[in-house]
This record gives C-alpha cells, sequence and structure tokens, in this order.
C-alpha cells in the first residue's frame, strides 16, 4: 500500500477489492491497522466481505449498496459542496461509492436522485439546487442524456459518471461513457465505468484548489 | 427498377445513386421517361449531378444540400403533418433528403431546426408546435441526446435519423444511433445512419394507415 | 416512478425488473396499490419472481416465457391490430414481452409464428393474415433476413425486433439489430435488442394517431 | 510467382495488382511472358492499368467493371455450371471478378442480375434456373438477406460473396459477411469481402471434383 | 419443424437444442415419432439432455463430446469420402458434431486429429491421406494457421470451421474465423464459430452433385 | 448561435468550422459582428481560411497551427493557472486548441512541451512547474502513459486530451483515451479525442468556482 | 504431445488445462510418466486440480495463485537472469505462471513487484536492480502505462505481459496489450493477454542465443 | 530530440515524419547537423522528402520504398546475424525499414522473401538459412499464418511484424497482429502494425545483450 500518498496528492490510499481473496484483504487492513492508518475498500461485494477474518469485520463499517467499507472513521470536514444527480434507482451503487469516498475524505455530498430525462421536468424542477454544487458528479447508464442536458444548464465543473445499467446496445455503460465524451454540451469531463471512486477523487481534485489541505 | 413498388407498398422507387457512374444514371433516367415515370434520385452529390447528360439534367429539380434529384414533379398533396426537428446547421443534409422525399410523395413537413439540447430551453420554446404532427423525424449527431428529450415530451411516433456529425468517439454516427436504440425514454424507433430516404420511406408507412392511399 | 407519463405520452409506466431487488420491486408494487395505479413488469424472471412477497405475488398475473407480470388487469380494448411476427421457439420471449405490454394497454395482438424465411413459403403462405395489420412487429434473431423480405411486401410500418438468438457472429443480437438498420428494402425501423417493451411501445404510439386517446 | 500452384492445387496463379506500382507489375508480366504462362491479374483499376507499359497493355484484355485483365487467352471449356446470382447494379464488380476469374479456367458463368429481395418475386421467378447450376455464387451487400433465401431454396453449394456495398452500419461489408455466417438456412458458406477471385477459385474446387482435371 | 426440407434441399430437419427447454424438445421430440421422422438434435448438453423425459432419453443415441443426439438411426451409406483434420484435443466436439451429422446423413468421414501447424511434420505426414478426400473440413480454434497451409496443399474443397478455443485475442473463436476468410491462400471457405452442424451440410451439398440423390 | 451560453454557463459560444461551407462561417461571422459579439471559431483549415471573405479575414485573429481563429480580441485577464503538458511535437495542434480557447476567455496558460515519459527526466525536471498550476491539461497520443504518471505526481486537476497520433492499434486517438479513463491512478478525468476546445471549456468551468466570474 | 520439441526449439512441451476433462488430463499424465517425460501443466485451477486422479495429484507440485503443477522437477539450472517487474497484487497470477515455466526450465527469474506507475518513485528506487537483467518480463494490467515508462530506462529486451486486470474500458486485459503494442518508447515486444507461459517462453528464446543449449 | 538516448538505452534517436511539416524536418535535421548527430528519418514518403529543404536532401540517404533517410552514414559493424522473413512484395515496406535501421546501427540482416506458406515448400527450402539466425524478424499482412509455421521450426526469438497488407477482414493489419499473439506455436512475440523500426529496436535490444556496447 501505498500510505503516503494522502500526503503526497491529497487522495487517500484505498483497497480496490475485487479479484482479492480475503486473505489479502484480511492482511492489508492488518497492515494499516498496525500503521495506524484509516482505510476504504471499494468493490467488496456481500460474499466476500462475509468472509473476511471476525477481527476485521468487527471494525468495518460497510454499506453493501455500494460494496464499500471504511475503517477508522471519516476525515474532519473539508469545505465544498457536491451534488452527485442520478437517473434512477440502477445508478447508486456507483452513485453511493462516490458518497461514501467522499466523506470518507470528510465532504458532504448531496444526492439527487430520480431525475432521468424521460421524466425532463423531475431535472428542471430541481436544477437551481444543483447549481448551487461546486462540483457535480452526474451518474448515468443507458444512453447517458442527462449528461448533456445538465452541460446546458449548470456552470460547475461536471464528471460525468457512466455506469454499466443497460441492455442489447446500452450494455455495459460504454454507451453512456461516450455520450458524456461525445456530448455537443461543452466541457463536460468523464470517469471509467463504474468508477464512483475515482469520480469522487476527481471532485476532490477540483475542490482541493481551494480547500487548504492541499 | 422496381417500377411497381409504389403500387405495392405505397413507397415510391428511387434511386441512390452512390457508387453508380453518371453513365448508369443517364440509363436509369431515360428508363423513367420512357416509362413515363416521376423519379427520385439521392445520394447525387454535385460532382456526380455535373456529370449527367445535359437531357438529364435539364429536367432535373436538383438541391445540393440535400444531394437530391427529382424528375417529374411532386405528388398530389397527401393528408398528413410531420415535423423534422434539427440540432444544428450540420443535421441540415441528411434533414432535406427527408424533406425531399415526402415532398416527392406529396407529404408537407416542417422543418424545426437549431433546437440542440445543450441549450434546452430552444426546443422547449418549440415544443407544443411539435406536438401536433402525426410523426416527428428527429435529426441529431454526436451523442444525439435530442431523442431521449423528445421520447419524454412528445407522444407520436417519433423517428431517430441520427447522422454522421461528430469527432472522435462521436464520428460517424453510430453514437447517435445507439443513443436512440438504448434510450430511458420507451417507444423511439431509429433508422441508419444519415438515411434521410429511409426515415421518409417509414414515416409514409406510418402516415399511410389513415390516408387512403395505401 | 413517473405516474404521470400515461396522461402527458399515453405510454403507462412500467417496472423494468432486471438487477432490482425483491424488495424493491415490493416497494414499487407497494407505492403503485396505494396510488391505486395498474402496473406492468418487465424482466421479471422466476427466480426473483419467486423471492418477491407473498402478497405481492397474490395480485401479479405473471408469465413466465416473457418473465412479464401485470397488477391491475390490462386496458378497455382499443382499436388498432397489430401482426406480431416471429421465425421460431426462440423470438418467443421477446414476442410475448410485446404482446402482454400491448395486452395490458388494451390492444389486441395476433401472434404468426415460425415463419422464418429458411423455408420461405411458410412465410408467403400468411402474407395476407399480415398485410391486415395496421403495424407489424417482426421479431428475428440470427442474421434477421425476414425484416427485409418482410419489408418487400408489407405496406404498413415494419418494427424490426432484433432478439439476442445466434451463435458466434450472430451472438447477442447485434446481427439482427444491423440486418433491420442497413436493410436493403426501405422504410424499416428497429428498437432495441430483445425490447419488447420498447416495440410495443413504438407501436402504441403509431396507432396512438388514429385512436382517441392520446 | 508460383506459377507451379495449378498442377498442384487445379487454381492457377493470378496477381493480386492493389499496391503493387506498375512498374512491379510490368515486371511479373514479362517474367510470365518469358515462361510462356496465362497469366490474370485482379484489382487492377483504371488508373493503374493505364499506367502500365505499352507493350503489356496491347496483349491484355482489359475489363473496367471488374478490374481484371486477361493475358493468354481462356482455357479450353470445362464441364461445370456456375450460377452467379446478384441484387443490383453495385453487386456487379465483384460478380464479374468472379465471372472473369471463372471464364479464365474455361469455366462458363450465367449471371443472374438485380435479384433483390426487396422485390422478392425477381428472385422467385428466375429460382429454377438457379437449381440447374452445379454451384451457386450469391452476391450481396448491405444485409445481404438474399444468402438465406437462396440457401432455403437451392441444394446445390452457395458460396455467399459479401461485397462493401452499403451505408451507415452496412458500410464496409462486414454486415453481409456475417449474415452468410450467421443465417438460419443451413450449409452456407462465405468467403471474405469483394472476393469474387476467392468465390470462383472455390468454386473450382467444388467443381473439380467431377471434372477430370484435378 | 420443417419436415420436408430434406425432400426439397437434400438436408435433413434437425433440433438446435440451446436454449429450449427440456419440455420444448420432448415435444419436438414426440411429434417426429409421430410423424416417423428420424431426428438430429445438435447443443444438447449434457445437463439438459438428462433432463429431457424418460421416454425420448430411451431411444435417443446420445454422444456427450458432441452434445449431439439421434433418433430413428443413421441414413444408408451414400458415396463421398470427407476427412476432418484437427489440431488438437479442444477442436474435437466440434469436429465430431460434424461427424455425426455426416454419419445421420449416411456419410462416413475420417477423422485426422492433432496434426497443428506447430509441429508442421505431423500435418505433412499425413497430406496424401486428407488429399484423398472429396472435401475436407479442418477444425481449428486460436489463429487457425493451418487453414491456409491446408489450402496450399490440398485442391478438393476445404470448409474451414472454426471454433472458439482460445485465449486474450483469440478468445471466441474470431480470430480463426477471419484467419480462414483472410487467408493468402485461395479458394478457402469458412462457416460460422464452432458449427459443426453447418459445415457437415456445407460438405453434403458440395458431395450432393455427384451423389445421386439431390 | 446561442449568444446568451456565457453568461448562463461562463463558457463563451463558439463556431465548430469542420463541415461548415465557406458561406455559412461567414453568415455567422456577419451575425455577430451584427450583434456586437467577440467569437472564437474552431477546426477552421487553412483551406477553409482562405475561401472566407475579405472581410470575415481581414478582422480575424487566425492560428493555422490549431486551425483556430478569433474575432474581437482576448477577454479582460482572470485569474487562474493553467499548465498545459505535451508529449511532442504532434501533440501541438490539440494543445495550441486549448491554449487559444483560454486565450480568449482571458485566462493564461503555460505549454510545457516535449516531457514524454519515453525520456522519463525530461518530465521529472519540470514536475514542480506543473506542480504550480491549478489545473493541469495533459496532452498525449499514442498509448497515452503520461495521464498516469502525472496523476501520481500532482494533486491538481487533470484533464486527460487525447490525440489522434499514432499508428496501428494507437491510430485514431482512442487508445490515448481509454489510457486515461483506465489509469491505475486516480482522479483522472478526459475529455473527447482532440478535443482541445472541450479540454479549456472543462478548465474555465474549473477555474470558475474560485474566480468571481461564475 | 509434441515430446521432441524441446529438442527441436529448446521449448519444453507443456499442457494447457483449461477446457480438458480431468480424465483427459490424468490420461496426458500417464503418457508423460510412461514415457519417462517431465511435464508442465498451465491454467489448471484449483477445482479441476482436486478432480485428478489421486495418483496424478500425489506426484505434482502445484501452485493455486499461478495455477500451474509440474511433474518430475525442475531443470538443472541454465545461465541467463530474469526480471520480472509487476504492478500490484492482481498481476501475481500471471506472474507466477512465467516465474514457475522458467523454473521448470531451469531459469531463475527475481520478482519485483509492487512498481506501479500510480507511485513512480517505487519503480526508480529498483531501476538498478532491474537494469542488470537479460530480459526484463513486465505484467500490468488496466492501461499499463509501466511497459513505457520501463522501455525508456531500461536496454535489455522488455516482454510485455498485459494481464486481464481491469474495470469498464480496461476490463479483460486488451487496453493493456495494446498500450504495450502502441507505445512512444521504443523496442517493446508484447505477448498475448495473461500469457506468462509464452512469456517466459519468450524469454527462453532469447536467452537461448546465448546459452549453450539451443 | 532526445540525443542521449543512444547511450542510455544502446538504441538511437529516431524522426517519425509522417504528420511533420516539411519545415519541423529540416529544423530538426538542421539540430542533428549542428550537435554533429547521425540521424535517422522513418515515414518520409516521396512527397515530403520531395519538399525538404536543398541542403537537407542533398546529404540525405533516401530510399523510397521503405520511405526512411539516412544521415551521417551507417554505425560501424556490430555483431549478430538477423532473418527478415517475408511472404510477398507487399511485405517490402515495412521489411526495409526494419532492414534500413538496422545497417543504420551497424548491423547486417539478410532478407528472406517470397515464401509465404501458401506454397509451403518454398519456406521449408530455406529454413535451414533462417535457422542460423541470431534473432528472426517475420513480416507478414493478411492472416499472417506463416508466424505460427516459423515459430514450430525455429528456436531463435521471432519477432512478428505484422504489416496493413489485406483486404476485407483482414484490412489494415490487426487480423496478422493478432494471429502473432494468439498463436498455437510458443513464445512469439509481436510489435505494433507497420512498425519496422519497432521490430529493428527490439532485435537491437535481443543482440545487445551479446554484443559489447550495451
Amino acid at each position: 500500500m501505498d500510505w503516503d500518498r494522502e500526503a503526497r496528492t491529497g487522495l487517500p490510499e484505498a483497497v480496490f477489492c475485487a479479484g482479492k481473496t480475503p486473505a489479502q484483504i484480511d492482511a492489508i487492513f492488518a497492515s494499516a491497522v498496525a500503521g495506524g492508518h484509516r482505510l476504504l475498500m471499494t468493490r467488496l461485494d456481500a460474499g466476500r466481505h462475509a468472509a473476511l477474518a471476525g477481527e476485521t469485520r468487527a471494525t468495518l463499517d460497510y454499506d453493501a449498496l455500494s460494496a464499500t467499507a471504511i475503517h477508522g472513521g471519516v476525515a474532519p470536514a473539508r469545505p465544498g459542496r457536491i451534488a452527485i444527480v442520478t437517473g434512477g434507482l440502477a445508478d447508486l451503487p456507483a452513485a453511493t461509492e462516490a458518497l461514501r469516498t467522499l466523506a470518507f475524505c470528510g465532504i458532504d455530498a448531496e444526492l439527487v436522485a430520480d431525475v432521468g430525462v424521460a421524466g425532463l421536468w423531475r431535472l428542471l424542477e430541481r436544477i437551481e439546487e444543483i447549481r448551487e454544487a461546486d462540483v457535480v458528479i452526474a451518474v448515468a447508464g443507458m444512453e447517458g442524456a442527462i449528461f448533456s442536458v445538465l452541460a446546458g444548464l449548470v456552470a460547475a465543473p461536471i464528471i460525468a459518471l457512466p455506469v454499466s445499467v443497460g441492455t442489447g446496445v446500452s450494455a455495459g455503460g460504454r454507451l453512456a461513457l461516450e455520450s458524456a465524451l461525445g456530448s455537443c454540451a461543452p466541457g463536460l469531463v468523464a470517469v471509467n465505468i463504474d468508477n464512483g471512486f475515482g469520480a469522487a477523487q476527481a471532485a476532490i481534485r477540483m475542490l482541493g484548489r481551494t480547500a487548504a489541505g492541499v
């Protein structure tokens, strides 16, 4: 683990648990405890979580929806307002991964859920609330039309977080990703599919400039 | 040429000129004249048009923007209101190919241009006008977000006509096509990229049910 | 849920169950019951259906083949004749999803099954029957040749519904989808792969013009 | 050049001219003349043909449509009937490349042109004629639906020759190729896109079994 | 089922069992028995086979390697020699599907196994044996280099049967398929990935010309 | 044109000239002049620039490398330091498009050129300079390895601007784009291939939070 | 099995166990024992290993991480120093497959683990150690940036071994593979995704020139 | 330019001229002359070469086939034997780029041309000659079958250099590249498509171990 990354880049180290065995995760956890480090785990699905050692599980704050776990509590509150905007239920896992990552870093984010463009007024009703954010994380699968609509309505940085929600031509999230990149609206940026952690890290980089820490 | 198609399916025969030599086009034209048939030519770019025989060119109503030519005039007016909705200047060639095909078949269509979602109010200002159409043809390249927005606002059939306008991940029109197919809004249908002729033919099939002719 | 969509677009709200937990589906169901709404559920596979709460299951009209469930009965009969044309057994799940969606909306559709082009006379024997429909939904996987054959024989709107039936180069349904979009026959439109619900919604948009409701 | 291939495999050597300079082609030609070999050239477009040395051009039987040239005349007639079936004008270059390759090898082939499935009766009117062939070469671009229709109607070997004729999703010929490979009709085989020479060679392999020569 | 196909095209009807329920397969079987038809089943994996009704299983000649089952015995022997050439163990399922389909139709085929080009002499040692066949079915996954090597050594028709054996860039069989289509050696034809049934059907079409039956 | 966008989103309207005729560009220019608006033109290649009307060209500040033109001068200086980091000569067109877009908006950017990772010390020598920026725009084609290296060394927001520089597997820019999105280093964001304008707009959104204006 | 390959090419025969049944593996093992051959098995996952016959398992040196098994011990030590460089835990299975293959052939390799470029100094701290190797095998998934960084720092041959570690656009290993092939740094070579065995074989080819044996 | 690269990695700096203007190339040339450096230019097509300044052209050793130019002569001869094996005329540009790069570095390579596998004996006749090389560079387009055949016959390192020679499914070189990577024969390595320079650089890395210099 790169325990010094936080000092160097302002972004804490985290454990990507997909593909790791419970034993490997337990070992990393023990090393964090030994070093007195807080720790964020991502992609820790329920089955893998259940297979961790009892002492590991005992101190973890685990959230099944986002498949994340936090050890050592969240950081002291930092300034910065983030809005996480989603179209529907299926976007919540990635949105919550972003939310929990931000919380771990001491940043409060507001979830503006269920505002997909198929019912446009739902988004328009909440647009002023979204405009108050310093950074917007927009979460969408399928055709990702919300990215373009938001980019035309909001002046803040917008991070498109495409998710692997869809069927047929939209399965896997690539369509949503490319809709963000190929948008007719200016100034959108994107992260990888389902990468809620990365979207949060990018948001922290953007907030970091004004915050004292980095 | 399949001169009986119109009687059989209600859709007139047309000549797809891309890939044909001027001599081949002249021969088809002569055959149409000899048989007393009206004729629509598509994908007849300016260079190929200029290379046609003088007698062919003399009687053709040619439009360079849409690369279409009409011989024998348009059909008598048929009932049916079509709205053709576009985001910007670059969508006009395909939109006009659809418009000219409909005119050739006696159907009047209204062009609602420059209403891309990056400036959402432009579309919202004209939405009542669009709602009055029997069929909507929506034309877009890039990420095609307008397809989803329209489908949430309009009850009529919406034919998505994706166009090969875009750069990088949106070059070639496939992103716009897949955005229509993978949309979160229900009941959209799509035709092939840049296929203004096909979109018009599909619209005629839809109108045909209520119109007397077919 | 967007309970007002039906009033706005003529298309009822439905629950896409794939990716939702039984608890989420139960909650949506309870909300529908509380609001007095009818409800259509799609992509509700047998395992997920079995895991729903007893009170949810008790009132649902469930069909395993199409993985759909209906609560609150079907709508009063609306005018309009739909033909759903399929090539073989494997097309039935998507075809039946379309059929059940139409039934939910009060529209009777006729299934013309097992008329694949490998035995062309099977289709030709039933072509007059198909020609009587207001809208044709053609369902095919593999190479989707039936879309082009139908489009040359029928004047009504034809909605190509490609399905993920095939192996090797035709696995996943994209070949059938692109065969519809790239057809040599004019005026075909397509919906996403396996999207029987979307095909039905598109058909309703087309019928809606003549029907009183929308 | 592999001048002994004909003795070894029954298939004559040929020069694929695309990507070769006129000087390289002239040199190969001179080598053939010096060795007393007949020669078939393919993909020799008009510009490259015009740039060949005068003495090369003087003895070549050149055909611009198929971009082929023959030196030394055609072979003595061999038994075997081939039908080459095409949908339209755009398929003729590849169809004629196959036709000329067969003629070079002494095999007469019949061209059954303009029988695309968008007007199905055109194909049905000529099906008996096609059934008399020992081998059928079917040529199609776009969605290639004719491959499947033929395979259900004809018992002889059918070689699908997909061509790069199409737009949008069907551009480049891959859709037609995959429609042949993924067909619902049994026993189709395919060659590479635009490979009229290869289709002819495959047909000769099939004829060769009954013919004396190989 | 299209029980008349054999009379029409010389190729018997078969049941593709993947995606069908045991109940559907049992019903088709019963219909074959009632009609006095022989029957070939393909893609009938061991699990699905075990789930068939006892009376169905009792009369089936089942082969687990190829996942095929035959009811009603094989046809009387027809003339024609087929060689099925494979590179290794992993090619045997598709090779055996072809072998069993040919046997069902009364055609004896010889399996020339384990002659992959990584040990070239293995193929060269058996090349004379292969040259005696009327038709060669070559089976290969990975990079499919054997297709090109064979096509340079054998004059008979060669049907490339690519299989989904490989890892990384060769996973899924598309690389082998394209190696056959894009070969530098002339006159190769290909069928779909893993389509042993189709390769056998194509071989029967080729044999059919000399055999009396078709 | 959407002349109010700047007031609404802080980002000025610009004209994307690729695909527009000189006459269309002249007309937009005249409209800008008539309305008293400043104007930025992108993708205005030298040929198209030369074909503009004399009066248009007379007042344009044109830069051939980036294919951009500015009318009406640059905006008053705004706070904010941007570093634009590139690997080599081939990255300069997109980098300069970003630079000129920023200049048009009153923002000074520093170009850190020729620091590709194949000679790692070149980047390490200038890393402190890069760390002083508020936002970093990293420009790279080929395999885009510099994105990951930078993201591990710098805490500021990093906008990856992939460019269509490369050959074989890296042609077209998609490899560089995906290297940014799939990076092992946290918090990178990306814009579309060659989209220097978009990268600049995204940077302005990020600066805007601290600057007074938006 | 090609037991003579080692004599012919210096590379021993190995058994690729994925897709083989335990019975097939047992039979190959028995044949090796009968012939007195040493044997390397790859892609032998834990489940398949457990299903082997007891006598097979008894003599195998099995390693679950790399899914390899060795029968008959390792070869006598050969000269040559190999460095295997990896970014993280997830690269270890493929790295260890290479390591065990080299050990089987008598070659000692050093593992330089956990030096991914997101923390660049980790790699720089160990670069001198890497420079002492005769051949470097670099193992990486995701965006594979380490390949380019190494190639600029080391003069020895570098074999890029991309692994299927990643999510979204980097899932499956193709991005890492193409990053190696499309690198801006000169003289990198690549093997197939996850092909630790092949990377080791390539390294042995390179060592072989100086070693006496081959 | 990175003039110190040769000292650092044993590989000289070179100028990739595609995409650079003649003025940029002239400037780099002048800088090389001023510094007393030898220089290799690649991808310098005839048109660009003709547009260079007279003084640049005067001292360049230019080769049109490979589009390379050398300034300052070749290096003193270094030990090492390289065989460059090709299938046909179309492979010569890339093969010669490799040859000239090696010559620039003082390494003599032998060209074994026209030994494609469609006429296998051509390769077998020269295999002993190829076996004497320290490193083999194999050059092939289309389906690249020669890579696998060579890897089964030769023990030396084999660098597969795929080239963009082919049509239809083999156009662009990706099929040949993947055939090398997915080969059934062990220990092949590959470089990017058409990358003769890179193949030579990789060969130098491999030779470098035994040569004194690096």
